[in-house]
């Protein structure tokens, strides 16, 4: 692996690893925005599982409180209990993949980029570096150009003096000292150019060799630490929900337990319990003989009071018609032991009796 | 259990066990709602999750297809796949209720609305021929109270007859025969009231003892079925979701190895396949003499080049210009077996050299 360090291969694609980076950091603000998403799904969830069970809990109406006394009705009251502890765990998944991945990265990408951003700081100064010695190269190389032309002029001038046999010494003289400090011009240029050349190509060779590979290598490691960074975030997306299953479980578990205490004979004990008068039926109506006593006007009497109570069934209306109200409130007194009613639903059934 | 019956106890609160069975059957039809408004958030939930999964899908854009050929990219991919299965199974939950419960409970509420209309059809046939029996009672009673005041008083007149010595002997005679046939009459209508009396009260005893009984004995087992089938729609609610928790188990599993599979070395060598030139960076800038070579000319044209060429980086600008094109061409097909590139990613790297 290391011999394929950017450092060495990658040393002429400075702007690709400077796209490739900040596609970095992009698909790590593109993943952060995911899971922020995935966030609002499962807040969004758990608010309207939420509101299901609020929604389905019993109201404060006398019947619906009545409902969470049979067996049925408590398992259903459990079983929205049991839902609304499950909403709260797409709500922990929320929290944690929020706390967990979104904050951490939302901090790791602020590192990153301010890393980046030092990393490519160096590696441009490091090339305007180079890019200034280069100019300076080239400059001490056309000055060599220019006075070698300068020189060449300059002996060329001196060789045309020097055949003339119409010029004179001095100028001959002088056009040769013109030659000579030419070439002395040229050749200082030329050590200068030489100087310069040992120079960059030293620069060069380090900027190449050992600047450069080492600022790919750094952002080499930065991008590796990244893929490390997404490896470790997509980890926590799945740990974060398998953490909860376990509770989920516990929830159905709580469910199921719920439907199965649900007992037929016990609640249909309960509505026995509930709505049970403590009367008898009515027993044989016995035989009024008018050939012995004649009372014609209680018997109108009693006929009266049955229309004046029409809307009781007529059964339990004779019923309690042809028993006095005392005798109704003693067997109902004396029945009391008799109906195994807790001291709870007792007190309804009296209820239920004044209203019936 | 049996000594709570809903027959012998509850005899006088049919009333009440109508409005009883009335509450069970909203009480299913509440919780049909209930499943359904569960359905639809599951629906919901899962419609949520496979928007988000295809809305961070790569794209067809070079880049985010170029982004899948990363272990991370792949990894994220595979998320979303996990994810969009994990959604599948939130619609299977929602399936399941509907199978399982919605539909089921339907039938059988529309099944158990006809056998409660049934049994109080009954009941209230029953009561109603009791009533029957009760008026007819009441009926020959009166006939036989009002025969016997007409027997006292045609003995009266009898008697104030016989007593009286102006009356003759045959009014006498037809005063005694009247007062003998009304009291016929009224032996009559007494043994026509006492038959009657005894007919009613078999009839009273058998509504209450068999009759009535009966009915409510097989309301009872109705309701007491329907209990139980709550108790099953319960186990089903928590069942139907429990199933789906071993493959959410396998969604996670499979987010969990798609994380695990990332591979920060293989991207970076990757980035190296996709971005490398295979050109090796330059050597030394070589020494030009121009006082042995004199091509002003030339050097020129090089300056020029090189202007022309300013959008790319300088230092492979210069590398470039200083080799010949053919030399360039030669080195990038030579360079092909040292460079560990598969023939796509290759194709990639020349693609981007065009560009470059």
């Amino acid at each position: 692996m290391e011999t394929m360090s950017w450092g060495a291969e990658l040393w002429d694609q400075f702007d690709s690893l400077e796209k490739h980076t900040q596609w970095g950091i992009e698909f790590l603000e593109r993943y952060t925005k995911f899971i922020k998403e995935r966030c609002e799904i499962e807040v969004n969830y758990a608010k309207q599982i939420r509101n299901l069970s609020k929604k389905y809990q019993p109201k404060k109406s006398l019947r619906e409180e009545e409902e969470s006394k049979y067996t049925s009705g408590r398992a259903f009251l459990a079983t929205l209990n049991e839902l609304n502890d499950y909403a709260g765990q797409h709500e922990v998944i929320a929290e944690n993949l929020t706390a967990q991945i979104v904050s951490e990265l939302g901090r790791y990408i602020q590192d990153l980029k301010s890393e980046r951003k030092s990393h490519f700081h160096d590696g441009r100064k490091a090339q305007q570096h180079m890019e200034n010695s280069w100019k300076q190269l080239e400059s001490t190389k056309r000055r060599f150009e220019r006075d070698c032309r300068e020189a060449d002029r300059a002996q060329q001038h001196f060789e045309k003096m020097d055949a003339d046999i119409n010029v004179t010494k001095a100028d001959v003289e002088k056009a040769r000292l013109q030659a000579q400090m030419r070439s002395q011009i040229a050749e200082d240029s030329k050590s200068e150019y030489s100087s310069c050349l040992e120079n960059f190509n030293q620069e060069q060779n380090q900027h190449y060799h050992t600047l450069l590979p080492h600022i790919f290598q750094r952002i080499q490691e930065m991008e590796e630490h990244r893929v490390e960074q997404v490896g470790a975030c997509m980890r926590t997306f799945a740990e974060v929900e398998r953490q909860v299953l376990p509770i989920v479980g516990k929830c159905l578990d709580g469910m199921g337990r719920a439907a199965e205490s649900i007992q037929p004979k016990v609640d249909s004990q309960h509505v026995v319990e509930c709505y049970k008068s403590g009367f008898e039926p009515p027993g044989d109506v016995e035989f009024e003989d008018y050939g012995l006593k004649r009372t014609a006007s209680e018997s109108n009497l009693s006929h009266t009071r049955s229309r004046s109570k029409s809307k009781l069934w007529p059964f339990i209306k004779r019923n309690r018609q042809r028993e006095p109200l005392s005798h109704r409130l003693s067997e109902l007194i004396s029945s009391k032991p008799r109906m195994h009613c807790s001291s709870k639903p007792r007190m309804h059934c009296l209820r239920n009796l004044k209203r019936g």
